[in-house]
């Protein structure tokens, strides 16, 4: 049995629907079908879950809702009707879509994510409706139904391990099943989404629970590439990486895979590839948990940026027994993650996404340490990136780092910070953001 | 007004004395002498505060005192001898060191300070008595004279701020005041020490409070030295450093000032200059505020060993809010000081100093974080060296990391785990401890 998801590109039209369909047809282990909602047609096209936000935000403050509403369930409808889907699947649908306009505006957070699930919910409808009168037996599935059962979190769930044992029993069914991703059920009946993007999660969860041979991934493109395309022009794909590359590759900027997707099917050791609806022939990118050693032992690499750096100095810092627990503890209390945390002898950098931080809450935390640390300076540093060389086997390349750090230095770009060791698969570079296209330039140039 | 402080080697026999006086004698501004105990006068000698820790522990244990006793006393009384200083400072000496074993053994801490502190303290009466016979007008002052009030913390003395105002007025005296370093008065009287070699902080303190023009810390060698010289042979030594660069070379093994001396000078921005007393001409080592840039963009490597790092790794680690500050909750709770907490993005490693750490607190540390924190690994790494690399100048020279890493890469010594940027001055490597020397070597080679 395989899992195989496909993304709102995959489902966006008629003529993509039909791909997918072809698709699982040629494989009959392709049992359990994970959906997005449709995507966009073209460049400047909507995204039924964009449409969605605006419905919901147009309905909580009090507006008319109408033309919301016919903009989406027309998109359903073009779609049925250039397939020559029965108009009763459409009535669900329009159903439900007007229904959302009822729900009591109580606890926005709840709605906020009914209404976005909607988005996969409905196209899961359809497209099993589509399978089934073309000749694949299939059934629609809801999460609830499956077993999905997640943490109260709106936008950013988890899945109850428990849930495990019901989601099993999904072998049972004799169809294909067609199931919506990105949301689960709360133990209160509430629908709560993973964090956005989450359908990869949903797929992983289920290739997890029936213990799938394969969880295919298919996106809109051959797989993996070794650095982001948009920066370097034909960039390598990778054919092999492991749990462990992905995730990293994954955080760092790699959008391809959702990052939190890896995890159900790392721990029950699913192999994992990454495929693309439109040249289904291509065999993609393998993801397992050990691979036969490449020729470079770098094999992506990877820059995000929006983050910002709390830089604290104070000497003899580290004298002081707690001084690290009180700074993080600070930002514990208004509730920031932070993501790593270099240290020098008197000085201590935090490094912290930009969305968690407004210039309100930088004062609160200006102000706060202050008042605990008593530090010599403190301040925030903005525009950084993170860039992350990634392969398992750069330990067994002593100087992986000293080509990075030189290939760098050759380009004139200035190493913020640098941090090797407390990963074994990465190196991170953190530069200002403004040379973070230049930097991936200069390490591709050195590894690829 | 000039404070200088001697070394124990400087102070160790009557030759070394007759060079001190030569030396204080010279320039009248040298108006606050700071004095440690006898150190050794040849290799296999005991140094006096090694002796006083003895007859702590023989005085404790309820052993006969009486060999210790005699061979302290006898150590000072040579001392005299040769210099024919009059007996009436030894009989105060004798008196002090046998009164030491009829003190109650209640508060076993700062009753281990007192027994060391004696050292200074009557090495301070006798050079001030060996002054006033030798033609400059000196004076033998008690830190609770002079005013060096510091925290009820054994062994880690910090001094009150409050102090200074007492201290400044050190200036009204005439003479030459002779102070024994390395020990401060509780507000409850009680005698406690700053930690171990802590005669530089009291000189320090001493140069702050008096607004001295200049500190003067004389030791046994012509300044500080690029690498240690056990290490490299006639490294080259330096002029001039900054507060800042003293204060990372010092950290990492550069024990030729304490560590926690700099402070002081460097809140009250003292000039400070590192000399030898057996050769005085040489112009030594001056830490200032700003120097001028040197020829190499790096002034010092250091090594320091005996690390350990605590590594954990979760999947998703970084999701969860708290986590790091638990991890260091912890330690804290087991009273243990981190020095550098590095990150990956599921993996975490807390670099923690041997000393603080025994096989039974690990087993408690690995029990509890296992408890509270559910890794998916968690162990103890042994026997790592923090490495070095310290210059105002390398934030300048984007290549430096690169350099080094180069250097360290071509010398085949495996980069356990690299830190840059955190700190503004240097960059710190971590190596296997077996790996320590070569390392200093191969970046001493490449920046000397």
């Amino acid at each position: 049995m395989k899992v195989i998801k496909f993304g709102g590109s995959s489902l966006a039209s008629a003529e993509q629907l039909t791909k997918v369909l072809n698709i699982v047809k040629t494989d009959d282990r392709r049992k359990f079908v994970v959906v997005s909602a449709p995507g966009k047609r073209h460049g400047k096209d909507t995204k039924v879950t964009d449409a969605l936000i605006a419905y919901y935000e147009a309905y909580t403050s009090g507006k008319d809702v109408h033309e919301n509403q016919e903009w989406i369930i027309a998109r359903y409808q073009s779609i049925c009707d250039e397939l020559g889907i029965p108009g009763v699947v459409m009535a669900s649908i329009s159903e439900d879509i007007h229904s959302l306009a009822t729900l009591p505006i109580t606890d926005n957070q709840f709605l906020y994510d009914t209404f976005l699930a909607a988005g996969e919910n409905n196209n899961a409808k359809l497209i099993a409706e589509y399978f089934s009168e073309n000749g694949i037996k299939a059934r629609y599935v809801h999460p609830k139904e499956a077993g999905i059962i997640v943490t109260p979190e709106p936008g950013n769930a988890r899945l109850l391990p428990s849930s495990y044992k019901k989601i099993e029993t999904l072998t049972h069914y004799d169809e294909t099943l067609v199931i919506p991703g990105f949301f689960g059920i709360t133990e209160d009946n509430q629908i709560c989404t993973f964090s956005r993007g989450g359908s990869d999660i949903t797929g992983s969860i289920i290739a997890a629970g029936v213990h799938a041979e394969l969880y295919e991934n298919f996106t809109d493109v051959d797989g993996i590439f070794s650095a982001h395309p948009g920066i370097i022009s034909n960039p390598s794909s990778i054919t092999e990486l492991t749990y462990k590359e992905m995730r990293e590759l994954a955080y760092a900027g790699f959008s391809v895979l959702h990052d939190e997707a890896l995890l159900p099917a790392y721990r029950a050791n699913i192999p994992l590839v990454i495929k693309n609806t439109n040249n289904p022939d291509h065999p993609g990118t393998r993801i397992i948990a050990n691979r036969t050693t490449a020729g470079s032992p770098v094999v992506g690499i990877a820059g995000d940026g929006n983050f910002t750096s709390l830089n604290i100095s104070k000497y003899l810092m580290n004298r002081e027994v707690g001084f690290g627990r009180k700074v993080l503890q600070i930002l514990e209390d208004f509730n920031i993650r932070f993501e790593h945390m270099p240290t020098g002898i008197d000085d201590m950098s935090i490094i912290i996404r930009n969305r968690y931080l407004t210039e309100e809450t930088e004062q609160h935390i200006t102000q706060k340490a202050t008042d605990v640390l008593h530090p010599d300076t403190l301040h925030f540093e903005k525009d950084l990136s993170i860039i992350m060389i990634v392969g398992e086997d750069m330990n067994e390349h002593i100087g992986v780092t000293a080509r990075a750090a030189n290939a760098l230095a050759a380009a004139g770009i200035n190493i913020e910070m640098l941090s090797q060791g407390s990963s074994e698969v990465s190196v991170m570079f953190i530069v200002k953001t403004n040379q973070e296209t230049a930097a991936i330039k200069a390490l591709y140039a050195e590894f690829f």
